[in-house]
Order: C-alpha cells, then structure tokens, then sequence
C-alpha cells in the first residue's frame, strides 16, 4: 500500500496510490497521515479499502507523505564510503540527530537555498516511519515496528552543521530541508530494507549517489533498537537512516547547490524526487 | 492568562487557572494546547472567557502545558557559571540542540531513572513556547512571537549526551526527560523574561541551583532571533533556552539522581514543579 497527502502546500489531504499509480482521494476515510493513523489496526483497516472506489484525483501536487511529525530522527555517518568522504571516523555507535519536523517538504517542490547559505548539500536516504510506541525493542522484533518506508534528502547546510559551534541540527533544518515521499510504502511490501539500490543525480548527469542501503554501517532494525534504549519512539516518527558517499561536500572540488539544479533521488521501491534549487526571495 | 492540560496520562484536556487558583476545564472550547491553539487569534479569544464560568475539576493531575510540540528545541552552555562547571567554553553563538517531543511529562510527574542510566542529573530552564510562524525575525522583533512562558526540567542523562559518542540529543530525550508546566503563563503577564529568579532544590535542601535569567549570556530575544535565521519556527515549539550553574554534573562530587531523591524547582511567575525520582521498572 502507498499512502500519500495531495494538495496545496498547508492544506494537503490524505491519498493512496491506485494500481494505475493514480492519487486516489482518502480524507473521506481519515483526517490525515500521522500518528495514529499508522498504527497497524489503522493501516489495516486502510487495506481493507479498494482505490478503485475513491475520488480519483488528476495530478495534484505531492505534499511530504507524513504530517505532524513528532520527532524528526535522523543518524549520521552510516555508509563507511561516505564517513570517509566527511574526514570523519566510522562510528562505533550510530550517530543520533535530528532536524526541525518544520523543515518537511513535498519531494517535488522547489528546493529554497537558505538565506546566507554558501553550503547548501543533498543527501539522499532511507527513510523510516514508526507505527507503534517503542521502548528497548530488540533487534529481532524492531522491524514490527514500523509502518512504512519513503525517501527522504536530508538536505544539509554544512557550513551551519561544521563550521558554526554547536550541534548538527541548526544545519539541518531550514525549510524544505526534508523532502519526503513521493509515498510512504507500508512495510508489507518491502521484506527485506537492507536490500534497496538507493541512487541521486545532479542534473541529469551521471550518478552523484549510487549505492545500496546493503552498505550501511548500522542497520534499520540495529538503529531502532538502538534509538529506543535513550527515547521512545511514537508512532509518525521519522527517522532518516543516513546517506551513502556522493555528497557535495564530499568532491573535489566541493559542489554544493546553486539556483537552477536539479536534483533527482530515489530509493528502490519508494519512489523518486525532483527539486529545482532556487535563490531565497524573502 | 495561565492554561493548562489535565487528566490521566495521554488524556489530557485543556483547562485554565481561575483567579483563585482553581483549575477550569476548557475542552468544551479548545481541542487542546497545541499548534494553532497558541497563536495571538486564539490567545484573544480564550482572553475573552470569563474562568468563574468554567467546570471547575478538583485537584487533577496536571500533564504538560503543550502537547503535540511540533519541536523540543534547546539552548546549552548559556549561563556562565554553568559553562564553567561543565568544563566548557562560554559559546560565541547559542548553541542549539533538541529533545525528542515524546520526552514531555507532566509537572510533578514521577521522574523515572531510565533503565542502564548512571547520570541522570537536573536542569531548571525558562521554556520558551513559540506563537507564530517565524523565520528571520529580529531581536527587537522577537517576543512578539511568543506565545508564553513555562517551567521545563531539562532532564539529561551525562554519559548519554557526552561519553558515547554523537550528538547530545540522545542524553536529553528518554520518557519523562522534559517535565513541562505546571502552566503555560501568557507573554502578557511577562514583561521581561530577563529579570526571573530561577530555582531547583534536591531533597528541600539548601538551592542548588538559583540564579535568575538576566544572567543568561544569549537572551531570549537573541535566542529566538538567531533560530529563525536557521530553521522555520511554528506554533507550539518549545524552547528551552538553558540552566545555570548547580547541576548534579557540576557538583565535588558529582552527585546524579537516586530513586527516592525530591526534585522542586521553578521559575518566578511560573509556578513550580516536583519531581520525585524512581527506578526503571520495564
């Protein structure tokens, strides 16, 4: 099942993908994607639902696949290629942060390059979403705990993440810097998360990010248990689960974004993006 | 104007406080205290209801005074003396860290030691709840966004946030890590939030910490001002703008809390919140 929320920016409805890939209408049925709507008795009761019997919607725009995020979960360094392109060691225990859940966008909108920036950079990753409170989960049952998986580009100003004092998420947060969808693809259809070709481009050219989430350091289930032994996870959380080695910080020279590109991600299964950087207007 | 949430744990229903100190519900007016509950429109309009005829609810447990904190925010190091003990610089920019929201407890909720923890330690702070959408304010523009004012303990695990590698979120956000209230004072009632005494003492001992805001190296104005510059800030995110000197860290020897241990703390014109520490029980 993929769950989406459709409409203008502010005012986005909740939706599901038909089998024509069509944006099925779903705010007869539920008032948003959030929270308890993703607990498993509600994802249940989704697929109970044919699409095929909802108001077809004629290509509206995509808002982020999720609202009202509790907290915005990210780690950092978990692909040892791109650990190595940061000049930062291999973690010996996933690097937890986080970004400002205002900081969610649409995954196709129009990608703001921050005010004073100078460091604007992708990230393209394996997004996760819980479904159930989550306290000291093991390993082995931490997958049962998530209701889906989606794309996100952990867009990071890294001037304001390094170069500022501080902790990583003043540089992590700006708004637009969490693009997020096309769709959340509920977990039922993705057996194996650690099997996934996770992929950016820079306009158009060849591939920037080009890896699989096989790469990671800490897997999705080790992350879970291990974020859920110093907090408890709610159901809506999102936690973005690290970017393989391609990044604009990472090349020689540096390449960080400037109005016009355009950047395309996606992950194996979810679905893909597409932004335009353009210039702060005020 | 001072609101409130009452009622079981995750069942909590908005109320006011009456001028006899009574507790008032408002859920037949309000959903709850949160988001777009707190912006100036709602703010007048709850001003526009007379308390007296309001149920009054006998002695109820108080939760937070927010729920559904789009984001935790917090400041560190920003008292001096508190810098000092905690054998760190005295930061050149305010440094910007967060707690994950499913941290939120109520006032005077037991304050459970998380299971393997070893440094759970205190921290009285000026919560800062934000009112209005806000990106690239100025510090003489900054209060205006502020919807009110409340007690936050600050809860912190040491070698969660400094001895395991990462970033400091991950010491700051396990259940019950932010005890918030006992009421949400509005900014009206507040002239300057730099002239506050601000006070924690550890089983009705002598204080160990009491100190008052206008010692705070970045004020709130500041603090406000130079988050915008870096993220969007929206209704109902909390802001805890950091704690002096007088932490159980800071102390020869370092004295961290025990099951049994009594928590008051507060902030003048605030009210105050106690605490009283227990072991993990699963």
């Amino acid at each position: 099942m993929k769950l989406l929320r459709w409409g203008p920016k502010g005012a986005e409805k909740p939706g599901m993908l038909d089998a024509s890939g069509g944006v099925r209408d779903l705010s007869g049925t539920l008032g948003d994607l959030a929270g308890d709507a993703l607990t498993p008795a509600s994802l249940d009761r989704l697929r109970g639902i044919d699409p095929a019997n909802l108001p077809l919607v004629d290509a509206p725009r995509l808002g982020a696949c999720l609202s009202r995020v509790p907290t915005f979960h990210a780690i950092g360094l978990n692909y040892g290629l791109h650990a190595d392109e940061s000049g930062m060691a291999h973690p010996k225990e996933p690097i937890v942060f986080s970004k400002a859940s205002s900081c969610l966008a649409g995954p196709n909108d129009p990608l703001t390059i921050p005010k004073d920036s100078v460091k604007t950079d992708w990230e393209c990753e394996l997004g996760v979403v819980i479904g159930q409170v989550t306290e000291h989960v093991s390993e082995a049952e931490a997958l049962s705990r998530v209701a889906g998986y989606c794309v996100v580009n952990d867009v990071s100003e890294r001037e304001w993440q390094q170069e500022r004092g501080g902790q990583w998420v003043k540089g992590k947060s700006a708004p637009g810097f969490g693009p997020t969808g096309p769709w959340l693809v509920t977990a039922d259809e993705i057996p194996d998360p650690q099997a996934l070709r996770i992929w950016l481009t820079l306009n158009g050219g060849e591939g920037k990010q080009d890896s699989n989430t096989s790469d990671m350091i800490f897997s999705v289930a080790e992350i879970i248990s291990y974020l859920s032994r110093f907090m408890r996870l709610v159901p809506g959380d999102l936690i973005c689960t690290g970017t393989p080695s391609g990044v604009g910080m990472g090349m020689k020279p540096q390449r960080f974004l400037r109005p016009g590109d355009v950047l395309e991600l996606g992950v194996e299964g979810l679905g893909s993006q597409r932004q335009e950087a353009v210039a702060f207007s005020g």
